[in-house]
């Protein structure tokens, strides 16, 4: 869905001289063809990257750190940047996997992370719009060293894709997006599991829209929740001690108290809009 | 949005002499008439109800009781029902109120309680839809000694508007709505107060989502909580298990179980659809 996207708003706005779809997966590679996403498509990453100018990683967040090294090595001129969900795993360990890698020099200044705030829980180039990064947030997160001309070049590509960029370090990176995305995936996922499934039939908008994500791909989010474990269990305490004090005003009766806490919440969604 | 919908649907299928909105508030009033969701309004509850031969309790749950009582007293041919999100305690005191004014006879005859499972968020008849009731579910809760031709004519008059129904105890439609319900909106605003607002710029769609019915009038969900408070509870136990062992399965780094768990939550999810 991201890589597809990308394609097709790269395309639609005739931002590159050629757009080269690489993959694993023939047939979802053949769906990118056919809606138009890429010129052309390959599962070798080796000639696939070889003459690329700039490169985007959109693998599980596990593979990046290898595939930015495989990159690395393959297409010696590309910028190399990736739209994994967390970031402070996968910077350090390109970080290490370079320094192991003496062939690889400079990498610092070719690679930096993105995340871009965009897609939902579906994943395949049947889902890739070309406005699906319109009015988005893609978070960049240079590290201390970052050359400035890279940062510069990352976030035009993202800008040119009508997206607004947002620099963070890969540390508060995590830290934002635990409460933000992570956290609640895996309250979703509870609420769903918690769900008698004899009264499923009886819900309706307000359950639906409380778990959707929970729909989104298992395997993806283990991945994710691993990578950023104590952030994640950070902001479940967090949200922890906010459902306990609900929990207390319903036990006991303090009407008062659960309608500040309802108000309070209400306060903080409500400016977010729909 | 939920009395206004229903003008909106009986006007537009003819099914309706006449459709009178009876309210507190003038301004609803007249968006309502402008909506052509009724044929005449009023604030007074005696001369609105005294020639209908079918009045649909639209109040907040506090309320409603009280106002069964009063339609009951001032038209003597109606039958009543009612909207509330909650039914047990509905039922009970309109049950004790009755028994307690003798010029009241057959109330039990006369009145049963309802539940549509539509609408969202948001109130008021601006909110408003013809087919809001569209395949949508509407719990009525028939009680031991609830007349069959009761239960029938509510069924009629849901089904007419193109919901389909389904009957439980208001016993059983408060323990299956504390699941479907009642607890996502107790989660959905815990995990809205448990985000820290200068990270709010970086929630997307899955944030969005799953906080969205924290948006709901604060008001009428303290009123909700304390009416199903036992029910409420024993949910949320059941989620705090669930969020147990997906916390534990992170904490220490159960990468199979974590997986297992996201499945199993995702199985629940799929079965709703979108």
């Amino acid at each position: 869905m991201i890589g597809g996207s990308i394609g097709l708003a790269l395309k639609e706005r005739k931002l590159a001289g050629e757009v080269i779809g690489v993959g694993r997966r023939a047939a979802s590679l053949a769906t990118a063809a056919q809606r138009g996403a890429v010129d052309r498509t390959t599962t070798n990453l080796i000639s696939g990257v070889a003459e690329a100018d700039f490169v985007i990683i959109t693998t599980p967040v596990d593979m990046i750190p290898d595939t930015v090294l495989a990159v690395a090595k393959a297409a010696p001129q590309a910028t190399i940047t990736d739209a994994g969900s967390t970031k402070g795993q996968i910077c350090r360990e390109v970080r290490e996997l370079a320094a192991k890698t003496p062939e690889i020099t400079g990498l610092g200044n070719r690679f930096i992370g993105s995340h871009p705030l965009a897609g939902d829980h579906r994943t395949g180039p049947e889902y890739a719009r070309a406005d699906l990064f319109n009015s988005r947030t893609v978070v960049v997160t240079p590290e201390d060293d970052t050359p400035p001309g890279l940062i510069e070049r990352v976030r035009e590509f993202w800008t040119s894709l009508a997206a607004s960029v947002e620099l963070l370090s890969p540390e508060e990176h995590d830290r934002a997006l635990a409460a933000t995305s992570h956290l609640p995936h895996l309250v979703a996922a509870a609420l769903a599991s918690a769900t008698p499934e004899e009264w499923l039939r009886l819900a309706a908008t307000g359950w639906c829209d409380t778990t959707r994500i929970a729909a989104g791909d298992p395997g993806l989010w283990t991945q994710i929740f691993s990578q950023n474990r104590a952030a994640v269990l950070d902001s479940l305490k967090r949200f922890e001690h906010q459902l306990e004090l609900f929990a207390q005003s319903i036990e006991i009766g303090d009407a008062a108290a659960l309608s500040q806490n309802l108000q309070e919440a209400k306060r903080i969604r409500d400016a977010l809009g729909d």
